[in-house]
């Protein structure tokens, strides 16, 4: 049967890959996760008629398909399963319309969220979010997982981006959603249903996005603590004084002396936490001034940046963060999300699992929004028990106050057993019989999320 | 059957109302839609778990349940449908929580916007979806229709500030979606769903939202334009320059002209049509002259206003163009949303149908997101066919222009064929897939949206 099904993909017109390598190269994602079964083959398509092909073949022959976009995903959302055949998307990345009068992008899944970012910027806009990954991943897989980033404190996550969205279902029928418009409320909400459902309801193949206007100025102000406990009391005065970061991050003690082993900087040196925060637009500089003297009352080291080459140096810390700590051994990428009230509590707890588990763990905090990116570091090939069990506690720590076991990320393959803790069974059933509407056959990136 | 079930209804402990006036007034909503057969009953429920029995024991008699808050949509999304229950939400009206460092209110769905948004100002906070009905409206209404407003330019729709939701299914589960964190993505969007559904797929029941800092200073400015057509330009050129007002107004010479009428005002003497700006934030002064100046270049007249009893001077207009319209006949009010680009034909194409049909419109518009108010006035109880012809045309426009046939109002029982044109079919079966999960026995809101 696997024989006659890729015979009619290649006849259908796309690019069939059935050579073990390119077929393993496309079988896991950035998590890492092994894969012991080869999928069948690896599609890349170049058109929408093409993906249309590719699902309705298979449907027919009810084989699954799990979506693949950059591969930079770190849930194991891309990860082939057994028997699957894996859609990859990259191939198509044309900007098929950018309007800036409008502010609306109209792309193909594969562009490059950087690249789409970079033609906004010939037009004075911008695409919000920013993903860590944005230089590989693409709105596709941006749309899938809902992806964040360091400016969503002020202009929202991708979802808040996306105003429509052309998808495929599992059928092959191909659905539009949403529309062009700032605002639109006709019937339910389908676009956001499809956004971070992480290709379990349809394969996007095409997204009609919100541009943003560039801020005139980006200003940096950077500060240090005592310890996350003074950090994180700083970035609540921020909130508590009504001021509005463009970007707010606070680094843990663990992870400035990773940056300073790797870097040969000496940000340890200067507090136990870090915390940098931008301001932007056509106040930047008085709000980053006001921002700096709130930060700067209980900080032992604070300075602030206006030009955009200093900006840059204060914010260098936070973006060598993850390469610091991937220097050192493997990187078990976690993203958890709290009240902001409950900041401090689930950095000492993470703290607390560190110590107990003795596992190295290094974490920094999009502080503005809750959402704490915990990084496990290990040597061996395999994830070692303990490692599990320090991510197994951080998961239950940030249900325990509250929050969420991500919050950018996504569920994909690795968090299935949390997300049934965290939404609990009414939920699940739900959501069970949501996908059930849209993929009755269970064909569509098969044993992620649910 | 249905004394059986009103009795079981009795017992289970909500109010029961089945005194004609008192379910007469409880039949329809504002958008006047007449109805013929009254409802079976109003229940006014106090509590969550008098939501749950008044559902279970609706889905055992398989009654028909009609959910209601303030009654103020326009597009007939609570009016009654013949063998149904009203439900009444408005008694369960407690903010639960308001966490000023969180930035997030917990309301129970009868809470008046305006209260809310008064109780978080009382911390520096506000509320910031703002319906023109928010003195009379409720959360939970403006989660049914995603409800919009005139800050919705800059700080969103009412999906922008939903963070999780209490809701209660058809059989009566309680379902918790989404969570109080600033971010999330585990699992699919159930929020998203529920938000802008009009009471279709379930019972909000309670809701976790986002509130955001109140601006240091709002300010306005007003300029005034020959026709409509420069007064968009003038709003293309704002956009342009990569300003970003809070709010953006545009008011059509015959709306100036029945406020002039029933104000005493003379604002049609200025010009033709009027466009209202505000900026708000530390920049609040810089930022709104700049976009007076850019309003100036082709203006006839133009103002600008720091002071706030200045501001909401100039904003007045706008605050009256609806009680002026109203004073002189019924108004149907209209809510199509194009994309800003095409904001100049939208209006000039409304003035063509008006003059096509004969009837009385007035038109403006949250120019900012392209989201126009045409507000067809007649003198007749039964709407005029020529009335129906011109909203029909006013429909018609908007789809031609890529447009929506509701910007921020909803589907309800008035635009369900319009909804079908718009959606098409495989959308409007995916929607109907998905409200046959949630509802298998099409008892939430019959008959309205699909």
């Amino acid at each position: 049967m696997s024989r006659d099904f890729l015979e009619a993909l290649q006849a259908a017109g796309p690019q069939v890959l059935t050579d073990p390598d390119a077929v393993r190269s496309a079988a896991t994602d950035r998590s890492g996760t092994p894969v012991d079964t080869l999928p069948l083959a690896v599609v890349r398509t170049r058109s929408v008629d093409e993906v249309r092909s590719v699902l309705r073949l298979a449907h027919e022959h009810r084989v699954p398909v799990v979506p693949r976009g950059g591969g930079s995903g770190v849930a194991g959302g891309a990860v082939a399963t057994p028997g699957c055949l894996v859609l990859d998307l990259a191939p198509m990345r044309r900007i098929l319309e950018l309007d800036p009068l409008d502010e609306v992008a109209v792309v193909e899944p594969g562009v490059i969220t950087a690249d789409l970012d970079a033609a906004a910027r010939e037009h004075g806009l911008m695409y919000a979010p920013d993903p860590a990954s944005a230089a590989i991943s693409t709105l596709g897989g941006n749309i899938a997982t809902n992806a964040g980033g360091m400016r969503c404190v002020k202009y929202g996550v991708t979802r808040e981006a996306v105003l429509g969205l052309d998808v495929v279902l599992a059928d092959g029928r191909l659905l539009r959603t949403g529309r062009r418009t700032l605002k639109g409320v006709a019937g339910l909400d389908l676009t956001s249903l499809f956004v971070g459902s992480e290709g379990t309801l349809g394969v996007v193949v095409g997204a009609a996005v919100r541009l943003r206007p560039v801020p005139r100025a980006t200003v940096t102000a950077a500060a240090a603590f005592t310890d996350v406990r003074d950090a994180a009391a700083a970035c609540a005065a921020i909130a508590r004084e009504r001021l509005q970061p463009s970007l707010l991050e606070l680094l843990d003690r663990p992870t400035l002396e990773v940056i300073d082993r790797a870097q040969g900087t000496d940000l340890a040196a200067r507090g136990g936490a870090l915390v940098i925060a931008q301001a932007d637009g056509v106040a930047a500089v008085a709000e980053i001034e006001e921002i700096a003297q709130v930060l700067g009352k209980e900080a032992s080291w604070v300075e602030h940046a206006v030009d955009d080459a200093s900006s840059e140096r204060l914010l260098a810390a936070r973006r060598m963060a993850l390469p610091s700590i991937e220097r050192f051994g493997r990187a078990l990428i976690e993203d958890i999300c709290v009240p902001r009230s409950r900041l401090a509590e689930a950095f000492e707890g993470i703290a607390a699992i560190a110590t107990r588990t003795g596992v190295d763990i290094y974490s920094f905090a999009h502080a503005g929004d809750g959402n704490l990116h915990p990084i496990i570091s290990f040597d061996a090939a395999q994830v070692p028990d303990e490692v599990v069990e320090a991510a197994d506690a951080i998961f239950g720590l940030a249900l325990d106050l509250g929050g969420t076991v991500t919050g950018e990320h996504g569920i994909g393959l690795l968090k299935r057993e949390w997300l049934a803790r965290e939404a609990g069974a009414d939920s699940l059933e739900t959501q069970a019989a949501l996908k059930r509407a849209l993929d009755p056959h269970h064909l569509l990136n098969p044993g992620k999320v649910l």
